[in-house]
């Protein structure tokens, strides 16, 4: 099928503001090394006026994988709320300027909130710790769904910190319809260990009745489906999903499809910000998946994408991820 | 002399949105390479949605500047003019953060115009070419002067870009005038040979009725003491003002104070973004001279600033200057 998009995304639109710290500012400020915590507007501008100077630039999880197809050359449209702000404008700018399709309707300026920010405190070991304030993302809903694009999305592409709004659920519903209708689709990432714990319920139902392909890291994995090993785990997650696709960092990740186990290895890489290694990984398993690859090579363009994020500070890609792919003989 | 501030910067207050581009993005763009061009508020729409993805990160020549002096320790003031909206908030929140004291009356939400911004479209050999939209940055005026903090002022910090506002010349005065009646002395930069042509006689007027000590490059000293060589341009330049320093690139900076002419040498790097290069010179230059080192050691100083912000994206100190300084035997 080669409908008109391979991939469309849906998910928290953010900006990132992005700081280097020390680990003694993480415990002055009650910040937890590692995970994404949701923080109110209160507590986004203490922890602002608190951190040393920033830059900005565009990130939301799904947004990220977006931008990352999209730079591949990938026929892409990404759905997440900003506000007819400045952030909002800088959040539509790189998408589009990545060459993805962006046309959910800003939420006006008399909206109380604002486009929604993630402080993302980066340590000296390069870990990244994640304050989000949700903002006008947080409000997304079935309104601002086109049936009609996810009709045309080869794949949907769902990021599991969006099930952290209100109406959420039933925006995945209407978007998970219209594409499967349509012969279309549906991924998933379930983002977080911690968005594991605060939505199980709502994962399970979403994966065992929808989803055709799982993304998660080794920690989400086990929060999602316990088990005494990863093996198992993954062989749980396999009962309810064609693909899982599971990233555990310098190993690799591990890609489980009907039948064996195949494992994709890491790409070495001196790690600057560990932000939007998942996020690009999906990018290159996605773009590899619809354009045709085997597994094991969508695992390694994964792999690749992920190595080029973390390389340096953002969790969008700087270089061309295509003549990476090529120096690596992959195309 | 100890007083409460080392060096008060006015200058263009602005967010940088730094991108890659290539060389033929500037020509089809009308884009004049290696220099700052000023656009009105439509050019800046249009150009932004002609260019790739960009990061923003907080600029202005003499913010970055007195960023810098502030990174070091020293103790700083900025004053130009950013509104009350996001690019603003981000403005002062990294200049605060760096331990700068910034108190310019924000410009009210009914301003028309916005944060000043600059695009800077940096090429593959690491030059890069500013586009300015000065926003509400334009406005400084004489009220915006504090003469309490002129006064307490022992250094002022001049920004040659911003004789580009109608009220500037007046708000300089008012604040050169607190500031030397107050025993405190007055730098200028000369920021860019096209602003050299732009306001070649208020140049000459304010240097030499007021200026102490001129920076410039060489492009900039050409044009402002055109002459067969940079030595005669240096002592032309030395007519008028006490301290003379040139940038010259890889091949370091040129002092004139008073008798003979002495050299720092640069500091080898590799150019990742030349943004920055003459504003972190004039850092480190500051610094040292109102920590009372000698001249050739501040103008070390300078190069090793400098080095430090072109060798990555961003026109503020990513790495800890002193440090840098210690490394170097400096302090």
């Amino acid at each position: 099928m080669k409908k008109k998009y391979q991939v469309v995304g849906i998910g928290n639109a953010m900006v990132d503001i992005l700081s280097h710290v020390k680990d003694e500012f993480l415990a002055e400020n009650g910040v937890e090394k590692g995970i994404m915590q949701l923080i109110d507007m209160q507590r986004a501008v203490e922890l602002y006026d608190h951190m040393g100077p920033a830059q900005e630039i565009s990130g939301g999880s799904a947004a990220n994988t977006i931008a990352g197809i999209a730079a591949l050359g990938g026929r892409t449209a990404y759905v997440g709320k900003v506000k007819d702000d400045q952030l909002g404008a800088i959040f539509a700018h790189d998408l589009r300027a990545q060459g993805a399709v962006y046309q959910t309707p800003f939420a006006p300026k008399i909206d109380s909130h604002e486009t929604g920010r993630c402080m993302v405190l980066v340590t000296s070991d390069s870990e990244r710790s994640l304050n989000t304030y949700l903002g006008v993302s947080e409000s997304l809903g079935p309104d601002d769904i086109d049936t009609a694009m996810m009709a045309e999305a080869e794949w949907l592409y769902l990021e599991g910190y969006r099930f952290d709004g209100a109406k959420s659920k039933a925006a995945f519903a209407k978007a998970v319809t219209a594409c499967k209708n349509a012969g279309g689709r549906v991924s998933l990432t379930l983002s977080d260990p911690f968005c594991v714990e605060r939505h199980r319920d709502d994962f399970h139902e979403m994966i065992s009745d929808h989803v055709d392909l799982l993304f998660c890291n080794v920690h989400e994995m086990q929060a999602m489906y316990p088990a005494d090993s990863l093996e198992q785990s993954l062989k749980l997650a396999a009962n309810e999903v064609e693909i899982v696709v599971c990233t555990a960092s310098e190993d690799g990740a591990y890609i489980l499809n009907g039948g064996g186990l195949e494992h994709a290895h890491a790409q070495p890489v001196d790690i600057v910000d560990a932000t939007g290694a998942g996020d690009l990984f999906a990018s290159g398993f996605l773009y590899g998946l619809t354009a045709g690859f085997d597994m094991l090579t969508c695992g390694r363009m994964g792999c690749i994408a992920a190595a080029e994020v973390i390389s340096h500070i953002g969790a969008r890609p700087e270089t061309d991820l295509m003549e990476l792919f090529r120096e690596h003989g992959l195309v």
